[in-house]
């Protein structure tokens, strides 16, 4: 066994994007409201104004669908000057359904991976999304039964996640944690000197990218594919 | 010590309208609502609507403000036929935005009743709110300190209880949980041979209301008031 890695006795996997796709269809939903306010703005510029209308609402809205359905109806009514239709606000209403009743689309090796290590690891599902989608599509997924629980996280910072060792009742040193995000993943465990493995997903939300000096003299591994967890463990 | 408490080892709060008031800004809101669209309806008829449509929207939305605040846009194009202005549907994002600003009353005793109970119990707060909202209200509180984690669950029923149960450990003789609401709070408890008091608030959403013989042969307590609970586990 890998000593690095050799006390641990929980793994949390991040859900979005690191065991199914769901950044791909943001940016698709994103693409049909930038569509419907055509008339108003460049496709660029709709892109522009609606992160930072998100950035906005986040701290009261925090992350998930919902949220971002009610950034976008505010956002169709600033940039028309509050002329954008009923129909366009009902095509918003609708594009935030649709999100919420996407299929679960698993990305290669999930299940291979979290049947292997079930066999030795307690696995947590961790998330910033909205507990009921996370646990819709968990439930889709088909991988509920590797899992014990899901932890939802207001956010993924530092303190969220002493939180959640504390929680636990385990030390930062038992406590693994597997995602797609630098940013959310795996920068706040190796700054609170738990352990984090890096699986990128070819598409990263603007407010979850990192600067390369963040990640300068941080410990923690990066792979390919989800499957490369197993050998690393071993 | 009373015997039909001696093995409780982690008691459950519901949050809203147990520890602090939620329910009575439902209200507010819903009648801010009907009369932003009283040009349309009657404030009873738009009263009623707005439920339906909640109750259509819940297995996709969940509960918490968000939810209903995309319910109340969705009401307001159906309920003018798509007339509706966009100063409206801005004056109902606003509704949501200033609930999820609204400042923590506390209920009655709580403060006394939490202090009192720590001593010798693992308190957990107990929600199916929004997680964020409920954490901002815990912070806002004062009471943060007096609860060992957030619970958020994403409904409140008896699979919801058990997979609770199973994540903390314990069996659910060892479980006492106290809310207001008997549907979500109460009776699934009871049927999972846990413990549960009731403490009630003078509102109870038409959702959450029971028929009378739902409680029949059930048994659980009630209390008037939350500092009545240090006295019953005595």
């Amino acid at each position: 066994m890998n000593k690095d890695y050799k006390n641990i006795k929980v793994i949390g996997f991040d859900a979005d994007d690191t065991l199914w796709v769901n950044e791909t269809y943001f940016r698709d939903a994103e693409l049909e409201f930038a569509k419907l306010l055509s008339s108003y703005e460049t496709v660029n510029k709709i892109d522009q104004e609606l992160f930072k209308m998100e950035m906005k609402n986040l701290p009261l809205y925090g992350y998930g669908v919902k949220g971002f359905v009610l950034s976008m109806v505010e956002m169709a009514l600033e940039l028309s000057n509050n002329n954008v239709s009923n129909a366009t606000i009902n095509a918003i209403l609708n594009i935030g359904k649709d999100m919420l009743n996407k299929p679960v689309e698993l990305l290669d090796g999930v299940e291979e991976t979290l049947k292997a290590l079930s066999q030795n690891y307690r696995l947590i599902l961790v998330t910033k999304g909205d507990l009921l989608d996370q646990e819709r599509k968990l439930e889709k997924s088909g991988l509920i039964d590797y899992f014990h629980h899901i932890e939802v996280l207001s956010d993924k910072q530092e303190a969220n996640y002493s939180k959640l060792l504390n929680h636990l009742d385990i030390m930062p040193s038992e406590f693994l944690m597997v995602g797609n995000s630098l940013k959310s993943d795996i920068l706040p465990l190796v700054n609170i000197k738990a352990k984090a493995i890096h699986v990128p997903f070819h598409t990263t939300w603007l407010h979850e990218q990192v600067h390369d000096d963040e990640t300068k003299d941080k410990t923690y591994k990066t792979v390919n594919s989800l499957l490369d967890i197993v050998q690393v463990l071993n």
